[in-house]
């Protein structure tokens, strides 16, 4: 994953032994030798064998430097073949190779296939929020190598907004001493994360937002803002008042020595400027601002934002840089090479690349909405007509509800789907192939290094103090955590409130809802679903004990009492089905609303196990045929379409 | 854990909440304020608090920088206080402090307590051999941050041995260029390891074996030998005929440059040299060398060795290092400050100590046999008489049969018992307590960072081929990994035999399976029990999909056949129990051939499931008094005693 453009699969494969081995037969650099590094550590650790050299089952043939992202792989059983015209095409290649490691029939093992492969789209984003939750160095580098393995190739970085500035500037070191808590990237870090993303064929985006979202900014600079401050950085969620003053000649000539100071730091060509949601409370409550705007002749807040965008484009052209905004900048006026990214939608995208600009969709891709991985992967950037200006999309990780900790398990797997969706043909959109294959990705990306997977396990731990936490972990494979759109309700949380609760654990989509729904539909007598409605029933009592003093354990007992009758309801349903007897239509009512009641949001998570406890109470109601002795043979069990893995 | 000299709880608690900040009041130096900066970081993933500073609710006073270990530690409800005389002391109270942390009535808390403590031994190492499998800097990077969790304080280091030769000399290139496959560690990588070990108050101690174990020094050196070469590393396991030469002055001048260019790598006081178990062929075998031993009189090999042992000593000694050496280098002329490490038993380091040399115990802590923690546990270093000359003792991890994926697995979390046994009174030695300290402990190590709870996820997905592995963990949750002495005996191993298969990935002690016994034993009927056996029962169905093509599962069927039996057999216990009657004899003995049968090691594991059944069968086999209703009250879900969790 992603599904390449071309697959062909044949017969037999090479064995990974410890005689494996990878050779570069053509062009080579310290970029693809240091991947061929790489990727043997990670076969080592994945099959645990070690390496000792031999004759290589693996040739790289590439051409040159470059970034064209296109490769073949040719795998015989006598031996494997990558051929790319450019190194980062090899590195595109190289991943699609570990994907396709498989235990067989005498150990691990690569089938043998013919692929020929390139992406469909260019840009290919992940957004990663750093303001709103500090993220330290190494989880960008986790994410990194994540994105590295589902082929995506741009790090949009967001590096300030009203509750951070994170990163340091030396000419304005007052930016991150009063903008941040000492949480601030060093410009020794920002060259480090940029060499790491080059290594791995993704470039680096930095986004510093503005003339709102602005807090942070005039938190140790005041004077940016159009009212005069103290300011300090926020530490709750939403759009606030400081703004950069528009009117002022100083911000230009501030924001020309800081646009150049970073447009040295990031080498990518292009340059975001943010440009979202602003407040414009500051600008009317200024007379001096109004009557700038009126000597201008702007009648909106909107004509002077545009102002300020050409002249910030300006500024971001003379320092080398093409500028990308959010859909906000979209005004006349705009230079014609400005990238519009959107959160507002397919169609305020297919407006902006109509009036001839490139474009990237975001909309419909916000992670921290902690939506189902098939609904970002239904949504495609191209809205027909002029669909060559659409360069690609981006996957957005908002921060205000992830930690450190917890990012990984909102990111992934679910931005492997849209990783998917951007790299592969149109073509490939079947949900059911794409969640086996998300399944299978989502434990590479454990081996690669993100710890989506890892935290889930050690955040139960820690909820349930050390005991052993197995009834936790049940309950919490059971039900789906919610996105901002809920938890922004349900307390009142700001950047100081600890995200170590159960909401914060359990994960956005439940993978063994998910094929216990499909083995309902398909298999309603299967033995795992029989096992896991009794686990279900009998969880509660066991929870129990956990919550004696323990707080965060007590907030979810009626959850779990929740599980218990939903595993009982589902057994009976069970009953019904086995023994062919249809039930009696004020049972089916009767649980159909108990169902409904249970699934409501509770705790900022649902309850996911109501879903396939509903198609058995469907199943049972409208049996007609009995089904009479259990089937044991298991489906949820083998998801995964082999040999072809990824 | 390990349990503090003196302890008094007291009632309340103080909150780990984001205005929680550390305050050092006292002397501080460098590594202090490094620790603590670890500890908050710690802290802060553990709890998913941020912390932006505030009246600092834990303090730290200590006098200077030095290495007495004692400590103590007053957490009161208005703050806590670390008092130490030196900073190794306040970084061992710092361990403790953190693993006071519960989930509470408020979130995240520590309890009103005082501790007074200090060690009872001053050596409490680890040795980890880097030579029969190759392991990384992050390897030994974690496992000092595990070491410094449970107080313990030499990391031995052996860095040669048959198959491997692992530090650069720069005097002597070929010795690393010979003697590994490119995998040793740098004299950066060296100075880094010491610096990092001692930020966290551990000290190395490197370990260069010699006469024997000497293979990989003369792949690159042949002329050390005492037979003509060629050599290469060795790949198998066992004792091996290469040999230094013990009467050339060649071989004393190289060793005089090369232990002086290591001694000036290594700060540590402490220089070992190893040798043990040399193979004395070569030197039978050598007319020269039997002339040069008749020359000076000795009658036997070990005689020859005393010779080289004491040229040895005069060299470490020259370079201002004390030697030490295992059993076999005590010999009549040894010099009195050299220190015996025991790998033979109590008795041979009491007779060192009674000729008065300083003794390290380390018969008794093979890890790498696989022992349960209990059994280390009740391995004391002292024998009586001199009990002041012994240091302490060494938890070994000898390499044949771990890689670096899974070594963390087969050292924590047992090797925290031993730590225990080394630091605590002696006093301390209730097995019920230890084990549920372990389970507690083996949690914090996992937040500390050391792999073996997720890497027991992680192969087991591996093994399973990424497809949903949830069956494959509850077999290896039922079963017990086998040691050195069973695997060496069960398949031709080397080191390029991967070491990715099922017993790799299974654990030396089942967490699980304990608390299934005590549960039989306390509360046969309890819900726990009869949804483990049921589960057990139910298994198999669900591993055979995942089987075909994968003989990496294959070859555990008949493991997972036998589970399903267990599982069945403790169901008919469970009901005889249940129902007041007592089985037919016939049925007793029948079942008890069957799981004595059954318990037989099975590739390299052994199914530790049997042994909670087997107590219900004797339960069920002695019941008089019927239970005629199921005690739904789980115990095994409550082990760790509160509110002191270490």
């Amino acid at each position: 994953m992603p599904w390449p453009a071309s697959v062909n699969p044949g017969t037999g494969a090479i064995a990974i032994d410890s005689g494996f081995n990878i050779a570069i037969t053509g062009y080579s650099d310290k970029r693809l030798e240091a991947a061929v590094g790489r990727i043997l550590t990670r076969i080592s650790r994945q099959t645990g064998t070690q390496f000792i050299g031999g004759k290589p089952a693996l040739s790289i043939e590439c051409h040159g430097a470059g970034e064209n992202e296109s490769y073949q792989l040719d795998v015989t059983t006598t031996g494997a073949k990558l051929s790319a015209d450019a190194v980062t095409g090899a590195l595109r290649g190289l991943e699609t190779f570990v994907q396709l490691i498989v235990p067989g029939e005498n150990g691990f093992e690569v089938p043998v296939i013919h692929i020929e492969d390139h992406p469909r789209f260019s840009w290919r984003g992940l957004m990663i929020d750093v303001s709103r939750h500090w993220m330290p160095v190494a989880v960008i580098e986790r994410n990194l190598d994540a994105m590295a393995a589902v082929k995506m190739n741009v790090l949009h970085w967001p590096l300030t907004d009203d509750q951070g500035f994170r990163v340091e500037s030396k000419l304005f070191p007052r930016l991150q001493q009063f903008g941040s808590d000492g949480d601030f990237y060093t410009q020794d870090e920002i060259r480090h994360v940029v060499a790491y993303a080059g290594d791995r064929g993704i470039r680096v985006v930095p986004e510093f937002d503005m003339p709102g979202h602005a807090t942070s900014w005039v938190a140790g600079m005041p004077e940016l803002a159009s009212a005069p401050g103290p300011y300090k950085i926020e530490r709750t969620w939403g759009i606030f008042e400081p703004t950069m003053d528009p009117t002022r000649e100083e911000t230009y000539k501030f924001l020309d020595a800081f646009i150049g100071e970073m447009a040295a730091l990031f080498p990518d060509p292009f340059f975001h400027i943010g440009g979202d949601e602003v407040e414009d409370t500051q600008w009317k409550q200024s007379a001096r601002i109004q009557g700038f705007a009126k000597e201008h002749g702007f009648k909106t807040s909107h004509d002077l934002q545009s102002y300020f965008n050409q002249r910030v484009e300006k500024i971001v052209k003379k320092h080398g840089k093409s500028m990308i905004g959010w859909d906000e900048v979209l005004a006349p006026g705009l230079a014609s090479d400005t990238v519009i990214q959107s959160w507002r939608g397919q169609q305020s995208l297919a407006d902006a690349a109509r009036k001839g600009y490139r474009g990237i969709l975001s909309f419909g891709y916000y992670l921290d909405h902690l939506k189902p991985a098939a609904f970002h992967y239904a949504i495609d950037p191209t809205g027909g007509e002029n669909a060559s200006r659409i360069l690609g999309g981006e996957a957005c990780m908002w921060a205000e509800y992830v930690s450190a900790e917890t990012i990984d398990s909102r990111i992934w797997p679910r931005a492997a789907a849209i990783a998917e969706r951007l790299w592969s043909p149109a073509s490939v959109k079947d949900v059911d192939s794409m969640y086996n294959r998300l399944s299978w990705v989502s434990r590479v990306l454990d081996w690669v290094g993100v710890e989506h997977r890892a935290n889930f396990y050690r955040m139960i731990d820690e909820l349930a103090g050390g005991k052993p936490s197995e009834p936790v972990r049940v309950l919490a494979s059971s039900v789906e955590a919610l996105g901002i759109e809920t938890r922004r309700d349900a307390r009142k949380y700001t950047s100081l409130v600890p995200l170590n609760r159960f909401p914060d654990a359990a994960r956005p989509e439940s993978e063994q809802i998910r094929a216990l729904e499909q083995c309902a539909l398909k298999s309603p007598t299967a033995e795992d679903i029989h096992i896991a409605l009794a686990e279900w029933r009998d969880n509660h009592a066991l929870i129990l004990p956990l919550a004696a003093g323990n707080s965060m354990i007590r907030e979810i007992l009626p959850i779990s009492e929740n599980l218990s009758t939903v595993g009982a309801i589902g057994l009976q349903a069970l009953k019904y089905i086995q023994t062919g007897q249809t039930p009696p239509a004020s049972w089916v009512a009767e649980q159909r609303r108990i169902l409904n009641e249970i699934e409501k949001p509770k705790f900022e998570v649902v309850l996911a196990a109501v879903r396939p406890v509903r198609l058995l109470i469907e199943a049972a109601a409208h049996t007609s045929t009995a089904m009479k002795s259990r089937d044991v043979r298991s489906v949820t069990n083998v998801p995964v379409t082999r040999p072809q893995p990824f």
